[in-house]
């Protein structure tokens, strides 16, 4: 196509809440345009992009085996309210009557919907497996929607679905699309780790998260410098802490029994108190947990004394919805004394747990629920079922796959894949009829990668100083072809001939036929980011012309009639 | 794909409340499902139908310069503000607020949101002409949503926009557009009308619709059978009605005057009375017009005495919102005589408009606005700004370009283009600048193509009493392998290899693979209407298979090896 016929109004500047490199380039590029917080138009070249990765993921979906549909965009509220989430989803669900007062809700997520259309055709396990998908554009009313297509409100989503007769085939499925997942984004050109991922709150019994790596993300997440770990840090392990090393008689021994600490309340001044390394301590953390109709509690957390307490984790372990901070007021009020907490000898009613690498360790100091007293020489008991997992893994833990170094990265999360279960089928009764004739819920899968978002991704971890390095197939066009003097015969003719060639092969080419300066073209060339330039410029009278590879913008010489082979082999 | 691996819940009825074929048949089949009152999921076929569609939309539109963007769906609703729709629209237009308390709408078309995209990024006549297009999910809450895809209230719509420094370019882009649907429409095998239609209520200077004729069709349309003329019943002209044959002397003759008349109302007692051709009557009817802010005023509006009022043409003759039915009462309070109204001799303030066809016309009857008398010998006079299209061309009238007979047929609307001027981009100030630096708005076009309603177009122009029967370039497969034993290892093994070649060959072949009866599966081949079915069954024992052409069923016996070639020859 031709730059002088196309609608690309490229800017020096953006917009000043624009602050990520993607957000930023995606506009001045002319790619986007904004028309409310989180609302945007996608302009030709957005949309090239747009469809160019909507391809990727058809593409691979469909050779795995996944039939695309188109479900209703606006979604009776009846099936939100079977499922419980009417009320439960919050603030993100857009809700809304229409002239006859019926309600409805613009589908975020699509599981009713998904689970309602196959219960009206499914019905025998002769049809299963099943996995329907979409590519829709979703509406979320998040309340700080920014960072462009990062996190906008309206935006384009692929949302999969699937159905099976028991857990073994949606745990094959799950793993299939782990590998459709990985080969979609590995086409599109990313840097990408699959990471676990916290799945309490939907339940079910695993999750994975494709996490793009970059500065820019907004997930931590923690990875192996050893092997291929790595998991969202709320989901994170890893190898039980090692006791610090003593040298031979020097490990720590103690009489079990009460020991008098007067003011010592801190995990650092009990550690200078006893001379003894944290990993002896026992850490107290009190937090408040929320469940459904109001409901409260007081729960106690126990972690070592150089651990930190990983909320999503806790909140996991009591089944709350959520948990808040607790005064030292109300720990008093419930028999508590802050500052010398333990698990023995609590007031009735404390529900408490003890994170599971403390089984069994011993000798350990922690407080005697008794004010300015510890209890030292504890042994912690190595049966129960207080313990679970609470740590937040730090930078410098071992892996537990390899025992490796852990380390902190920061992610943008581009899919999501989760065993679902019969979290759905169940409540919206969707069952099918069995081997043996006998009616079951469906066992699902869900899936979902942010299409739009990924423009944003590609775009922060591919661009440097100057504007975008699109990936091949993310690319609005595969070259550009840029005319240095349109006024200049020789280089139109020679342009228009090398355009139509590359056309005909297939090749999808940018004819920068504009009267404008050549460095204000090269400029566009720059931002907009087509992976590949050919200047046909003054060289053209030695019958050259220059090749620009734009990631790393190495310029290259090559006779006119060499050039379309040259992009050939590269696209 | 493989049938048994497929969604397509086909089923022997449909609802009750499916009362077209298209319907009927679109459910049966399996190509949608019904969530709501005018909202559906597109199953897999479904959604293959419409991709191919849309396909066929897109490639034309890209081939005619214009350019594909995607605009977000939420709309602010301060855009329509602007433009003064925001009231006006009525109750289709979708308003909601979101957890901010901002005002949207559900974009049900689109004109606000390319006015306001373009006005930000084009500067400059030398950006002109510029034709942007989307397809996209629209909503519109219609009052009574029905007869399945053809009236939805979430549907598929293509919608395009084009701006331009003057109106001549306008015209020019409006034409082109003529040829670019009309090309759309020929691609998908549909016998459709290119039609004059109505552009009073939204302006502008003129409109065309691209009506499908289908005995369904909800939209009457004129169309001549001597040439290529159509119009949407609202917007048809015709030649000026021909005077009746009279024998030489035979002529009526009246000396000008008063004629008593007694209790003499109607234009059949009146041509009685006068033995006289209701060609030389005029026909008085009084309607209310009804303005904006809630302004009504009686208008007369005159007619021949053999010719019908279209409503339509009046309401835009005398620029009301809306004609209402006036009581006698209400006549006689504004000193009108009922039966015996004129325009000469009226009372004070009466508006009155006379059919363009009675311009100059003499000898004529009408009322003398007295109680039972008419005027007769009257001359109609021959200039005057009250006269104006009146009439609603009836089947028989003859065409005004060819002098043919026109007749009434039926049509589905599938597309509207429109030549808009600046109707949006006055109220959105949206200017460019001209070759003499001067601002100007925009001179804009808009077209429309109802993208998921021609899957129902489609079908109810192509189908029988067994089923759908999909065109070439709509229907969801090119071809269907019907394996008529499943259990018998040669059929199988001859379908699965049919099946691969044609594949290898960019065929899109659905392979029905089902352990199921062949006459059961032969039902489904009619009712999906895939146009070729290549049945494998007993005659493959002497080397041949049979070839189903869908549309008509004629069956051809090929031997295996030619059944390839003949299948690539016809699609």
């Amino acid at each position: 196509m031709r730059f002088s016929k196309l609608l690309i109004p490229t800017a020096k500047e953006a917009p000043s809440d624009a602050v990520l490199p993607s957000h930023i380039y995606l506009l001045r590029a002319g790619f986007i345009q904004s028309v409310g917080a989180g609302l945007y138009n996608f302009l030709p070249l957005g949309k090239r992009s747009l469809d160019r990765v909507r391809q990727v993921v058809k593409e691979e979906l469909d050779a795995a085996g996944c039939q695309e549909v188109d479900l209703a965009f606006v979604t009776p509220a009846e099936l939100w309210r079977e499922s419980g989430r009417f009320e439960k989803y919050g603030k993100e669900l857009l809700r809304f009557t229409d002239r006859k007062e019926n309600e409805f809700v613009l589908g975020p997520t699509h599981e009713e919907m998904m689970v309602n259309l196959v219960r009206q055709s499914v019905k025998s396990y002769k049809q299963l497996p099943l996995h329907l998908y979409q590519i829709k554009t979703k509406f979320r009313d998040e309340i700080r929607p920014r960072f462009g297509l990062m996190r906008g409100r309206e935006f384009l989503m692929e949302d999969g679905y699937s159905f099976h007769k028991d857990e073994e085939d949606m745990k094959r499925e799950f793993d299939h699309m782990e590998a459709t997942y990985s080969r979609i984004f590995t086409r599109l050109g990313l840097d990408f780790r699959v990471v676990e991922a916290d799945s309490g709150a939907i339940g079910g019994s695993g999750s994975k998260e494709f996490m793009v790596l970059a500065d820019s993300g907004e997930d931590t997440i923690v990875v192996c410098e050893g092997c291929d770990y790595g998991a969202n840090i709320e989901a994170a392990v890893r190898a039980p802490k090692a006791a610090p090393e003593y040298e031979e008689g020097e490990e720590p021994e103690m009489t079990a029994g009460e020991f008098q600490t007067p003011g010592i309340k801190t995990i650092d001044d009990l550690a200078d108190f006893f001379h003894i390394d944290p990993h002896h301590l026992i850490k107290a953390v009190a937090k408040k947990a929320l469940y459904d109709e109001g409901r409260e509690a007081i729960v106690l957390f126990f972690l070592r004394g150089n651990d930190e307490l990983e909320e999503t984790k806790a909140c996991n372990a009591v089944g709350a919805n959520e948990l808040v901070d607790v005064s030292e007021e109300e720990l008093r009020a419930a028999g508590l004394t802050p500052g010398f907490m333990g698990f023995i000898n609590l007031p009735d009613g404390i529900r408490y747990v003890i994170d599971k690498e403390l089984k069994g360790e011993t000798p350990m100091i922690m407080g005697a629920n008794k004010e300015d007293y510890h209890l030292i020489g504890v042994t912690v008991p190595d049966y129960g079922d207080f313990f679970a997992d609470l740590v937040a893994v730090q930078e410098g833990d071992r892996c537990a796959k390899c025992g490796g170094r852990l380390h902190y990265t920061k992610g943008i999360e581009v899919g999501h894949i989760f065993q679902l279960g019969t979290r759905y089928s169940e409540p919206l009764n969707a069952t099918f009829l069995d081997e043996n004739g006998k009616r079951r819920p469906f066992v699902m899968g869900t899936y979902g990668i942010g299409v739009s978002r990924l423009l944003a991704a590609i775009i922060e971890q591919h661009h440097d100083d100057r504007g975008c390095i699109w990936t091949r197939e993310s690319a609005p066009f595969d070259v550009e072809i840029i005319v240095s003097n349109i006024a200049n015969d020789a280089e139109r003719e020679a342009a228009e001939e090398l355009y139509r060639l590359l056309k005909s092969k297939g090749v999808e080419v940018l004819l920068d036929d504009r009267k404008e300066r050549f460095g204000f073209k090269m400029k566009d060339f720059e931002l907009i980011g087509i992976p590949l330039g050919i200047v046909v410029g003054k060289k053209l009278a030695d019958g050259q012309v220059e090749l620009i590879v734009r990631d790393g913008l190495e310029r290259i010489d090559l006779p006119l009639e060499r050039v379309a082979d040259e992009v050939l082999e590269r696209v």
